[in-house]
């Protein structure tokens, strides 16, 4: 569904005076607010509907366009890989020079918020801007959210090599168009994919900022925090079998009924997830799918089909998880008289980020006189995509309410400017 | 979609040397056998998929052309009313003169089984052939299951003046046809609707023979049973909405989550069913719809609805079960902080059916020797819609492992037997 397009492009919002100043020695709230709302404005929704930039669309290369404008009036030169993410570095830099990676994603889900994505991009923007000539190379990831081509991390993940030209090529957007077909017009080039690698001789580590998309920094009242871990993830599918009836003839106590028996499945899972939680607060359990065949109202369902979705930085408690978890299942098929099955979907094990780079993230916030906590990541970051060939962690800001992937996001602008501060502090 | 036509029409299956004996003195349970299995060969699908036989298709009115020769052969006439049901009289008796009325129906579900329906209208049928000379009027009702034109018990309703020709102008059946142009071709005349409605002068009462379709006369050995109230039914429609989050960064104790919640919503309701079946057993509550927003794998709910199908023959334990389902959701609500709102959707009462008949059939049955109990329905029938015009009862069968609406369905030929034996010692 195409909405109304809102002004798209950023030149609506800046004023004109400010054109001449975007130049200064210190990191200023003030510009990253203005980042942050110009970007906002490259809209392909209405603004009482959030935030849409989908990947490759003219409001995301608008966004794209502001980054790299404001990049070059601050002196810094810009090139787009094969895969469509854009580098930015210093003009005084040489692209082989080994440098500090920074940055994040401007792609939006549809109806999204201001903050997501967008505040790790202004980071490093800022950095740049502010004339403390940092060893940094901004990077724009495409395709994060995976809500325009079907696959999350597409541009990280092509940069390392990790999904290649027939990944690109068979991926497409709602209009049919394949990532590389529609990239085309963005600087996407198949060509060059398998040569234009991440090369890690280029780079002394990455950091990315993000908002926590969660409650805990928020209702702690912690501005900022490091990122220790990129939680594992295991996803299940759970099928119950029962025995499908006439919901007005069949009695009670003559029932073998999916829908609840499914129902103390999902309750004894929140139960697990809350035990394991106690281990370590980053653990996560989640039911968020529900299919009942036949689905009708009159009728004692057959099957009952949930999805379990688990997190945790520890892969003890993982183990541990996913043997409560057949455990429970066992026992109420058991009880119950029916059948339940379990089985495997996704086993991501948790991602290690780099001790060394948030020792010294602790260390510069701490000069700052910020305390600076060590957290696990429940969601998936570019960040762990690089991990693996990059000395990586990231700062997590604090989101209010936990809320996310909606227009109701919000970040604070003093808790980017106190990001941006311990970075320019610790990537030297 | 339509499946491969399976020999449609009873003829293939009639030994011709059972042709001329088609009447006897007695009720003879290899009569009513041949007449379930010539029936069933009327089938719009492969035996292997179950019975279909969609209200006005070939198949359909070759079960009905079956019933009409057989008990012409037995000395019967036939008409068809304005709705499309067939009536079936004695030569010997008059239109006019009050007669029993004993019928049921031979349309389908979709992949349904042998006996739904169809054990009812063999049963007079069978009466009609042994030389009884019941007193008996035969009935097949149209289109009792809706799953043709999406309302059940269409015939009976247009019968009584419940639907009108507006309402049959207006269903239509998967072609696009309504009621009222698929049944042209089979005596359906919408001009002559507001006329010919029943007209309880011409009746002593109504008796439906039809297979249980619950577990409770199968479990417990029992061939037959009076029923003696039709179930009231409520229906409900519960949400509950809790706040969307992403389901790896929002820690368990940040959570509002709906899943979890209706989790322990369905769990009760399921206490609450089995609570009330103590007090009466034909008692259920049952949840048979859950509709998860935006049920993903990664996304912590933000809504769900479910559905609440309740029945009861007695209203005072209607009553409190839903002052019991109030209090439950109000107290899952209050405990996890999040909105669970209750709407009703249906309010039926129970259809009390006709003392005095019960108690004839249940004194003709111990005549024979026969243990009578008498059961509530949980399930809706025709009777239901005859019992305010006629005094009304039925006779329930025994359903194998309660399996209806599904091609296991099976009954024993005995005891449709048994019930027809009843039948005949109270029909008089």
């Amino acid at each position: 569904m195409k909405r109304y397009r809102w002004k798209i492009g950023f030149r609506t919002c800046i004023p004109t005076t400010a054109r001449g100043s975007v130049i200064g020695n210190t990191i200023r709230p003030d510009r990253i607010e203005r980042d942050i709302e110009c970007i906002a404005a490259c809209n392909d929704s209405t603004p009482d509907l959030g935030y849409s930039r989908p990947t490759f669309s003219e409001a995301w290369a608008a966004a794209r366009d502001y980054v790299i404008e404001q990049a070059s009036l601050a002196g810094a030169k810009s090139r787009i890989d094969a895969a469509g993410n854009v580098h930015i570095r210093p003009d005084r830099r040489t692209w082989e020079e080994p440098l500090w990676l920074s940055g994040s994603h401007l792609d939006s889900v549809p109806s999204g918020g201001k903050f997501d994505g967008v505040s790790g991009v202004v980071m490093p923007l800022e950095l740049l801007r502010a004339r403390i000539d940092p060893p940094l190379e901004l990077v724009i990831f495409a395709e994060e959210e995976g809500t325009t081509f079907g696959m999350g991390l597409l541009g990280s993940r092509a940069w390392v090599g990790r999904v290649g030209r027939d990944d690109l090529a068979r991926l497409t957007n709602r209009h049919g168009e394949s990532y590389l077909e529609a990239g085309a017009r963005y600087g996407v080039d198949p060509d060059r994919l398998d040569t234009e690698r991440i090369d890690a001789s280029r780079y002394r580590g990455f950091l990315e900022l993000h908002p926590e998309q969660g409650l805990g920094l928020w209702n702690d009242n912690q501005a900022v925090a490091a990122v220790g871990t990129i939680n594992g993830r295991r996803q299940y599918r759970i099928e119950v079998e029962g025995r499908g009836n006439h919901a007005g003839s069949t009695r009670m106590a003559d029932r073998r009924d999916p829908v609840a028996a499914a129902a103390h499945v999902i309750a004894g899972i929140e139960v697990i997830g809350r035990d394991l939680s106690e281990g370590c607060g980053h653990t996560v359990m989640t039911v968020g799918r529900i299919a009942v065949e036949p689905n009708a109202i009159n009728v004692i369902a057959s099957r009952v089909g949930l999805s379990v979705d688990f997190r945790s930085p520890d892969r003890a408690l993982l183990e541990e998880g996913e043997r409560r978890l057949k455990r429970l299942t066992e026992e109420i098929a058991v009880d119950r008289g029916l059948n339940i099955s379990i089985s495997s979907e996704d086993d991501q094990p948790p991602e290690p980020l780099d001790a060394e780079l948030v020792r010294r993230l602790v260390e510069a916030a701490e000069s700052l006189g910020v305390r600076l906590p060590t957290v696990a990541s429940g969601a998936l970051h570019d960040a762990a995509i690089i991990a693996p060939y990059l000395p990586t962690s990231m700062l997590f800001i604090a989101s209010r309410d936990g809320i996310s992937h909606h227009p109701d996001e919000y970040s604070r602008i003093e808790d980017i400017a106190t990001a941006t501060r311990i970075a320019a502090a610790t990537l030297s």
